[in-house]
């Protein structure tokens, strides 16, 4: 089958230059770019007056962030011109282990999206935590014989590789052996350390938040992923990359993007019109969307519109303002005017869809597993820094008698880690403040990075309502009051992502938002994006896991009782 | 072992930057770019106001066209700055076939300079030829094990790509397979059929010669290796590339340098040094030549002097002039104040230096094997046209009771060329006019791309006399004048290649120079190099081989008789 698209301009992403230039495409590959006639094809699409684009590639994501399963995330990302992503499941792996990196790469197989794989490198992310799986060296090697496994995923146990971890360094130097590469995350490691760190592997960050930093790995070799998502937010501060020579060295990510973020701005399209509306050129753009994020994963014949490629289209009616009128994927159509054409979900073989979907293990809940034993004195309180996932330790003396030692009045709410991997009956209770709640409680099957059941509330009754909620439901987002839930998404596949569409999920987790709001919750605070992070005992100062409050900067735990 | 490289500026490959660190190097990786101090190292190099530079890379060559085998080569560009470089053993293996490659693999282990190797795509380069070898896509296969082989040399035979030749696609389908890159040569191929050969596989191409040329194939997404060589000089006018955009899918080769050019020009250094002449910058010439170089041939941390790079590093006393002070290569000194250091011979195989060491098959010769038996009325002449590879026909009638038809006084010599591989006695004899010897004759193992004897004379006593001593010496350039040698260089590796260092080979060479000068050689000839392409049946329009007169056109043999 051969399509020719006719009359058009096409963007070079090899020259920075927009061509007319008719473009022939046979099977799944662009056969020729130039003067073609009718007769040279077996159907023509007109595109008079249009632009020929490349389709885009996101460098770095994580799928399960979407809470969409691969199969709707590709309906929803496609319109977008998003042709392929590479995607770091590290969030099921902490749930699910091998199994989930293998439900992953059969649930995105053969969509009109095309979806690489990058192997968790630290599950779990911390020895403290209680996770579904241990990830070693050992139990990442064998994926690199799929060919869409393209390395190792985010590096982020930079302490451990800068110590001389074993196991890391045997992660890293499989990866290399099997001429893959390896992803960093090491905010802010910068001159002899960071040197230590790329001089071990390490090919990319996608966590730099300046542009001097950026500009550090740029010169020591590293390929910067100027990261927009729905949380980490860079690209207004490195913008000044959009130019030579730094731009030869940078891609476009998302990292971490929710629904109601694609609904509304779209995927690595709506970065590069962000980045025109902030005065740089969408021919550089584009190019660090397609062409550089391909060549950086050693990915051959994609990104570019040339000969021998792999025909990943975007036909645009427009160019700086990149109007997307149609996608094709591997030759054929996927999508027109903003809407993916129908497409077969992915065959995925049934001891993978039951491991990934029986994932909360636990037992049923009643408000007593949620109340403290009264102790003496002062008890640690987690309180939430506005707009930081840093927290701050500060002390309080709980009213024991008087609901077990909760105080909504003062914006203090007992919250719990419920260990769900194993059942092991491990709970980690303790205090947070700066939520905001007045009544009410929320519990979440998303909790940074072991994904343990996390819950949040004004009274215990409330707190077991949405917990037991989100067990039977398979993991979700749960919102209870007054004794009821009141909003929920059910996140049936690894607590993680949910069986419906962007639009159902964006729907619920607006839902979520409104009955958090209206129960108090404190104005530029996402409930359960900041709750997600409580527990994850890498990031300062004091966190919360299965078995206790810890002490990030010592990494020990330490007891409720500051005494 | 850790070396410091104190005080000196780093030349950044990444951003075309010169900026203040210091290297240190450990083992054979640099190990961080920075602030380092003398307690970091083991020793110390002072490098105040000097600069680091990565080591050159030349993308294409082939090492035969020195006439040095590898070691030496290695001795000769070392000092020159060439830390690795990307030869395709077409030569040799037209002469030795798989033993040719795996000699050229053997003789280049472990140099201080990485001798990488492409697979020969077309061996024989003709049918009409009798080469020693014929390269099927199953013998080169098995190489692509080897991680010194990195793809397969250049596809010359486009002709026989535009018209689906299986063995050609099978030869690319392997490449890719495994994950290596396809070489392109197709001088002038333009439009559809160029946009068939690069959809085919092929990745780039070193016969650009004008400007157009070379920009349609950035475009479509080929690199383009600006040439620079002894016969082929494509650097003043492709001089526009060196700058944005089109510098980003660039680097420098050499293809064919002989030894007085390495002697006199030097080699990938010599070209930024013209370059810079030229008023292109240095930064961007250097960026070509090192990582843009590596990184097409997906050779990943070489070409910069970054952490966790191979330390292939230049130490320059200026960086305009590329005052090159040492050469360090894998951490070690390799060269200083322009000497190589000494370093160990590789160990050949004891088969394999054999193997290339008995080529030259024939029987001895007497003056009756150059004799013609006389034919009636006109016989075509092969005349060259000055200043190129193109040949004519034209026709003459020989007195052939004078001098068996040979009339020096009117330029027309006697030109034969012995088939040497299989000893089949097959001779192919005609007339030859301009190279305007008056007297001798000389001889030659090197003859494109088949290297059989060729022998050109103005008598058959002393082309018997220069064949004979040619065959003795294993192969060789020979001048032989009234009845006795007076010039030679032996080329006893192959016929290809002499023992001797690149002093020695542009001595003889001169010497042979002088001797043809001295008998006639029209000025602006290149006596050997122009009777090397006499036998090469694929350059237009009259040439021969050793079944006689060839019709390239009609890719036919013709009889000497026109009549």
């Amino acid at each position: 089958m051969k399509t020719l698209f006719k009359g058009g301009s096409v963007v070079d992403v090899f020259t920075d230059e927009v061509l007319k230039a008719d473009v022939l495409v046979s099977g799944e590959t662009i056969a020729g770019v130039g003067t073609y006639g009718e007769d040279d094809a077996d159907a023509v699409v007109d595109v008079s007056g249009k632009f020929i684009c490349p389709g885009f590639i996101d460098g770095h994501m994580h799928i399960e962030s979407s809470m969409l399963k691969p199969y709707e995330l590709a309906r929803a990302l496609i319109p977008h011109g998003t042709s392929a992503i590479v995607a770091d499941p590290h969030e099921i792996a902490n749930v699910c282990g091998t199994d989930g990196i293998r439900y992953m790469l059969a649930a995105s197989e053969g969509l009109p999206m095309d979806v690489y794989v990058m192997l968790p490198s630290c599950v779990p992310a911390s020895p403290l935590d209680e996770s579904g799986a241990v990830l070693r060296a050992a139990d990442l090697e064998p994926f690199y014989a799929d060919p869409r496994v393209l390395g190792l995923a985010e590096m982020m146990n930079y302490p451990g590789l800068l110590a001389g971890d074993e196991d890391i360094f045997e992660k890293i130097a499989d990866a290399k052996r099997c001429g893959k590469i390896v992803n960093g995350h090491a905010p802010l490691l910068t001159g002899r350390d960071l040197d230590v760190y790329i001089a071990a592997g390490v090919g990319d960050d996608h966590e730099c938040s300046r542009l001097d930093e950026a500009m550090e790995r740029i010169r020591k070799g590293q390929a910067v992923m100027i990261r927009q998502g729905t949380a980490a937010r860079n690209l207004a501060e490195l913008l000044p990359l959009f130019a030579e020579p730094w731009s030869r060295s940078c891609m476009l990510v998302t990292d971490d993007v929710r629904p109601l973020d694609i609904l509304h701005g779209g995927h690595i399209d709506g970065i590069i019109r962000e980045a025109v509306s902030l005065g740089k050129p969408v021919l550089t753009a584009i190019r660090m969307a397609t062409i550089q994020a391909a060549r950086h994963f050693g990915l051959r014949g994609i990104g570019a519109v040339a000969p021998g490629y792999r025909a990943d289209l975007l036909v645009l009616d427009s160019l700086p303002a990149l109007d997307i009128a149609e996608v094709w994927h591997r030759g054929r159509k996927a999508a027109e005017n903003g809407r993916a054409l129908p497409f077969d979900a992915p065959a995925v073989p049934e001891d993978l869809e039951k491991a990934v979907r029986e994932t909360m293990h636990t037992r049923a809940f009643t408000p007593a597993d949620f109340r403290i034993e009264p102790v003496k004195g002062d008890c640690r309180v987690i309180r939430l820094v506005p707009g930081q996932l840093l927290t701050e330790e500060m002390l309080f003396t709980p009213k024991w008698d008087e609901n077990n030692g909760i105080d909504a009045g003062s914006d203090i709410l007992r919250i719990a880690v419920i260990e769900r991997h194993k059942n092991t009956g491990h709970i980690g209770l303790g205090f947070i403040r700066g939520l905001g709640m007045k009544r009410g409680a929320l519990a979440s099957s998303i909790s940074h990075d072991s994904h343990n059941l996390i819950v949040v509330g004004a009274n215990t009754e409330d707190m077991a309502i949405a917990a037991n909620r989100a067990r039977e439901t398979g993991g979700g987002n749960v919102v209870a009051d007054g004794g009821r839930v009141v909003a929920e998404i059910a996140l049936p596949i690894a607590g993680l992502m949910t069986d419906g569409t962007v639009e159902d999920a964006a729907y619920e987790n607006l839902a979520l938002r409104d009955a958090v709001m209206s129960m108090g919750m404190a104005k530029g605070v996402n409930p359960f994006l900041t709750t997600a992070f409580m527990s994850l005992s890498v990031i300062p100062f004091i966190k919360i896991t299965t078995r206790g409050l810890v002490d990030v900067i010592r990494q020990e735990f330490v007891p409720l009782n500051a005494e």
